[in-house]
C-alpha cells in the first residue's frame, strides 16, 4: 500500500525551486545531525544528491529517518518543514548524472564541478509522511 | 572545567546577522526533528528563544544534544554547521525581553508581535562543541 502523501503545492515549489534544503539525520550516538543541501522532487518523494559514505548516507542507511526544512530563498518566512524517511538509496548512472543537473539548477553549470576521485554519487529518495508549513 | 570553544570569527558574524538558524533536535522516538529558528549569540554561546512546551524545548530537555546549521542570507555557500549542546533553559523576563530584541534585530519592530496567551518564552543556551565551516 502505498502511504506516500506527496507534496503539496507550496513544498512542491520550494523543492523545485533553487533552495537550499536543511536535512537532519540521527548519529549512531542517537544524537541529531544537520546538513545543507540542494534539493530536487518529482513531485512524490524528496531527491537529495550526496555521497556514499557521507554522514547523512551512513546514517540513513542505519536509520532511515529523516526531518527536511525548505525555504524560499526570496522570502525565508516561506518555509515548510517535513519528517519523512529515505525508502531508497540509488547508486550507479542516475546518481552520476542527476548532480550534474543539480549543478545546472544551483550554480547554471552544466556539469558538477567539485567531484572528487572515486567519489560515488548516490540519491537518497525520501517519502514525505508529515509536512507542516509557515506563510502559506 | 569550561570546554565551551566559543564562536570562530565566521561563526559569531553569522549568528549575529540577520540570519535564520536550522535547529535539530531528537524526538522522544529517536526521529530526527529540525526548526528554523531566529538566533542571538553572547559570542560563546548560542542562544534561541522558543515557548515552554515546543517540541525543541521539551526535546532538549530530556537530551540536550543539538545540531544548529546557519547561512548568510546574501550568500548560502557562506555557511557553518555546529554541533553542540543545550546547556541551560532560561524562563522569566530575560526571555520576555530577549523575544523583542529579536523581533527587532530580524523584523525592526519595537515588540514582538506574535505572542500567545499565558505564553512562557525560554531561552536555550547551546554551547558549541565542534563547528564546520564552508565558504571559509
Amino acid at each position: 500500500m502505498n502511504k506516500n502523501i506527496g507534496l503539496d503545492e507550496q513544498a512542491r515549489k520550494l523543492f523545485e525551486g533553487k533552495n537550499f534544503a536543511f536535512v537532519a539525520t540521527v548519529n549512531r550516538d542517537g544524537s541529531p545531525q544537520v546538513t545543507p543541501v540542494w534539493v530536487d522532487t518529482d513531485g512524490k518523494y524528496i531527491i537529495v544528491n550526496t555521497a556514499m559514505g557521507r554522514v547523512k548516507q551512513t546514517n540513513t542507511k542505519r536509520d532511515p529517518r529523516v526531518a527536511v526544512a525548505i525555504f524560499d530563498q526570496t522570502n525565508p518566512y516561506n518555509m515548510v518543514t517535513i519528517k519523512g524517511k529515505v525508502v531508497d538509496q540509488l547508486k550507479g548512472s542516475s546518481a552520476e548524472q542527476h548532480i550534474d543537473k543539480m549543478a545546472k539548477k544551483y550554480t547554471g553549470q552544466e556539469r558538477y564541478p567539485n567531484r572528487k576521485p572515486g567519489e560515488q554519487r548516490v540519491l537518497l529518495k525520501i517519502e514525505p509522511e508529515r509536512i507542516a508549513g509557515m506563510g502559506r
